[in-house]
């Protein structure tokens, strides 16, 4: 994802190159992507423009290279094998994921950008939505394997349940995650697929 | 919702109103809230700056007033009494809204920046979110007093999940709302609300 351009032997520094995505998570932030100018993020970093495109020909690869520098150690459930627990557990790491800085300001801008962006509404897809997708899709099939969830659950459905109710309060409606929303959107989403055997309410 | 600045005794011709509206319009579609600039639309509406500024004090008065004039005909959902058929008729209301121009554009966009504006915030939840919600809480209403959804369906929860199942598909994940999944959508709300006699694969 990192494209560097050209530089003949110069070398990176990598404190420069830090320097540079704290600059650019912050321009993000105040700013947002649209606001977002190679010159603002060099004077806030304390370096060049040239430093910039010695690492990135343009301000959307960049935004790409950070995009993907910062994503990876997101999503970091501990299935414990009980779906409810799971699925909470799940709820709570995409809220709090939400709620914190930089992706509170940083995600609704990026979707934004996104649909003018093809490039970076596949960097959302691989470095953001993928990882947790991978993980709750895995939580989801050994809860089948358990017998916990039908077998023909549409996976994209589950995926996305929890997902989109939280992201439509926290993030469209503007409205707070608490913890007993998160058991609600649980319930919710256990009942919509049918769970069994999770101590569900009504089954 | 519509501010006006002082003007004297200047008469603010409505079909120039209505060329700024359609600017303000095609260049939130083309370049954002965070890109839109008074000198962009007045350019754009073949009028002056101050043609603007003598109906709107700032750039966020005249969209909040542009999005106050857009909003209020888009829920038409005719209700016919039978839930599945309601909600799925508000599924694909609500998928169509998304996918109309200018929204499917504009909407991400507004919904990112009322992050950083809450004038914006609370106008999108006025003019844009109040309408629909209204009208799927009256549908829902009618349904629990009908018997087909039970007595204590929380109505926050049940107007929120076709919304944002929706809104997570097409706007986050890009995705295309098509009739087979706006079928599924409302089989898996309904299973979710615990909705009873409505013809379902499973109750």
């Amino acid at each position: 994802m990192t494209q560097r351009a050209p530089s003949g032997a110069a070398v990176l520094k990598p404190d420069v190159t830090a320097a540079i995505i704290r600059a650019v998570l912050a321009e993000l932030v105040e700013r947002s992507y649209a606001r977002l100018s190679m010159e603002g993020v060099a004077k806030r970093a304390g370096t060049s423009k040239s430093a910039l495109y010695r690492r990135w020909p343009t301000k959307q690869d960049m935004v790409l290279a950070v995009l993907a520098d910062i994503s990876v150690p997101m999503a970091d459930v501990t299935e414990t094998g009980d779906l409810r627990r799971d699925m909470r557990a799940a709820a709570e790491s995409m809220a709090a994921w939400l709620a914190s800085e930089p992706y509170a300001k940083i995600i609704p801008d990026l979707i934004a950008e996104a649909h003018r962006t093809p490039a970076l509404a596949e960097a959302i897809s691989v470095s953001l939505a993928k990882p947790r997708r991978a993980q709750l899709r895995s939580l989801l099939t050994r809860a089948i394997d358990r017998g916990d969830l039908p077998a023909d659950t549409d996976m994209e459905m589950a995926q996305d349940l929890v997902a989109a109710l939280i992201y439509w309060r926290m993030v469209v409606r503007q409205a707070p995650a608490e913890p007993r929303y998160l058991d609600h959107v649980t319930d919710t989403a256990l009942r919509a697929l049918r769970a069994t055997g999770t101590g569900m309410r009504e089954a």
